[in-house]
């Protein structure tokens, strides 16, 4: 499938989606969509990645196109008005839209009607289906040891970091599935529940019922974790995951360098081995889980020099094995959740 | 208004939302629906609520009547088929339907249409409202001191003693308000975010829009508290209240005798002053809030001794001052929280 992924304003810092089908897609990347940076491309500012030109508009692609895939995911997941002339020339030219947005598109008056005057598809991934329920508090039960990712905040590499061990693992001949619950892992894997927008009630259920669909057909399942259980808005989500999971090993996700939650700065991060504590204290009654290790995000740092301090500082608060699984390697987090 | 309860095969046990219309609303309440129970009367089970005759339908009614209210929550929120004759019957006499399940009337193609033949309202209390959106984490700007209940576990008695703190503070002159976050909260107050039925990403959010409504309006806002934090199924909608509300103040409820979770009994209880601190240890980094009293629910035991004894246990396990407030006094935990 040859895709362009929609990101204006916000690549590649903010547009994590994007990042994530980059690195993990199936999807070949033709361009990457955004007004501030025309004439440059990915490789410039993300080394590790697959490349692609950046463009202004989809009107600056000439090569044939499968979909538009929107890259960004802004707070409150609403549609930016800015977008609609790329998403409207997206269907024009026959191109499906996949959208992980709150505000869906197969639900926008013009767009479903133009999607259907072409035949083309709207596919909001962050639709939940219909038969979701409340958590039976069983996911513990499956043959496969759960590894769920947990973060110090959004956007501090949780899904890359269970998309990174799922990928080493079964390079290593370990039988492993990826359980995705967030946008991007669900447009990566094509499958999943989208735990963010479905019925607050049904938060662990919807993990629960992931789990028991793949949990007896693998040895490992690593659960894609989302938010942190101490983030101002989204710590339901978050603790609804952890509950419902009853993942066995956790893995500690930060960004060197972070302080306070992002967005809400008067949120201060504890000490990381607190952290950690809080996570585990949480989870026992329900399951007892372990953080085993640590990930901690060093993209931002040039040197390794710097990254490897950072991480051995990250290492000795967290009192785990520690590392950057994308800079350095997974396999030091991988052996700790095997 | 006129109402008749439905709580089939769970009065009054297991119809929490029938008691706390019996117990706080300011409906008339003409006879409860129990086919388990007919001839007998609402006293005849708990002695200090609004007394009603049970009856097995709504046939056996002759009296007229304004509305026909769910009074049961099952686990999931669905719809008992055999509740369908009592529901059609209501509203082919007129009634208006008041229902807080998950499934909702008003898209159910036969109440629907029959409501529009009889000229009812099917109102749907669990159907949230479409401009909710994420937490800004500002609920503590307001005026008002917040104070929430937290609970055990679920049916321990949030809803009724944010309530009974509400009205006898108000007894007492102090400028309250009550914030509902459950059906029957909503139902008793007539609005509200049905807080377990909202996107899961706006849990909190849907919390902090209430407040930041009522909160600059008064001195203290009762949050009525949903779940537990602990709760394998509901903790994530706990989580957001919790972190949503930012509240000053928590009041710990709990039932005596309950060792585990309801239906999820692999999951055993802490000790409540464990309880206590996983619940400040999770709030402080959002917000510093202290468990300054608890409450706990005596209504099974017959002698009011015993319900002392129980009482000062839980009191001294907790750590904090304790009281039943329904059997008892509420004063006593009332003063804690202003």
């Amino acid at each position: 499938m040859r895709v362009a992924i929609l990101a204006h304003e916000n690549f590649p810092g903010r547009a994590k989606t994007a990042i994530g089908v980059l690195r993990y897609g199936e999807q070949e990347v033709v361009a990457v969509l955004d007004r501030d940076r025309p004439g440059e491309r990915v490789r410039d500012h993300v080394p590790d990645l697959q490349d692609a030109p950046i463009v202004g508009s989809i009107d600056d692609i000439d090569e044939d196109l499968d979909a538009l895939l929107i890259g960004v995911a802004p707070i409150g997941g609403g549609f930016d008005e800015s977008w609609r002339d790329d998403v409207r020339a997206a269907i024009e030219r026959g191109c499906d839209v996949i959208s992980g947005l709150h505000y869906f598109l197969s639900e926008d008056e013009e767009f479903a009607a133009l999607a259907d005057d072409h035949g083309v598809e709207l596919w909001d991934v962050r639709k939940p289906h219909d038969d979701l329920t409340v958590s039976k508090g069983v996911a513990a039960d499956v043959d496969a040891e759960i590894i769920l990712t947990v973060g110090t905040d959004c956007s501090v590499g949780k899904m890359t970091v269970s998309r990174e061990l799922y990928e080493v693992a079964r390079e290593q001949g370990v039988d492993a599935a990826f359980i995705p619950t967030g946008q991007t892992g669900i447009m990566i894997e094509g499958w999943g529940n989208p735990i963010d927008r479905v019925i607050s009630d049904f938060t662990a259920g919807a993990v629960e019922e992931m789990i028991l669909e793949k949990g007896n057909d693998h040895d490992y399942l690593f659960v894609e974790g989302q938010g942190s259980i101490l983030h101002p808005a989204y710590s339901g989500v978050t603790c609804g995951i952890l509950h419902g999971a009853m993942a066995d090993r956790l893995v500690l996700c930060h960004v060197e360098g972070k302080e306070a939650i992002r967005s809400y700065e008067d949120t201060v991060l504890p000490p990381m081995d607190e952290y950690a504590a809080l996570y585990e204290s949480l989870a026992a009654p329900v399951h007892e889980s372990e953080v085993v290790a640590g990930a901690l995000n060093t993209a931002h740092l040039e040197s390794d020099d710097t990254a490897r301090q950072a991480v051995d500082r990250f290492e000795t608060e967290l009192g785990v094995p520690a590392t950057d699984p994308i800079r350095f390697d997974a396999e030091t987090i991988l052996e700790e959740t095997l």
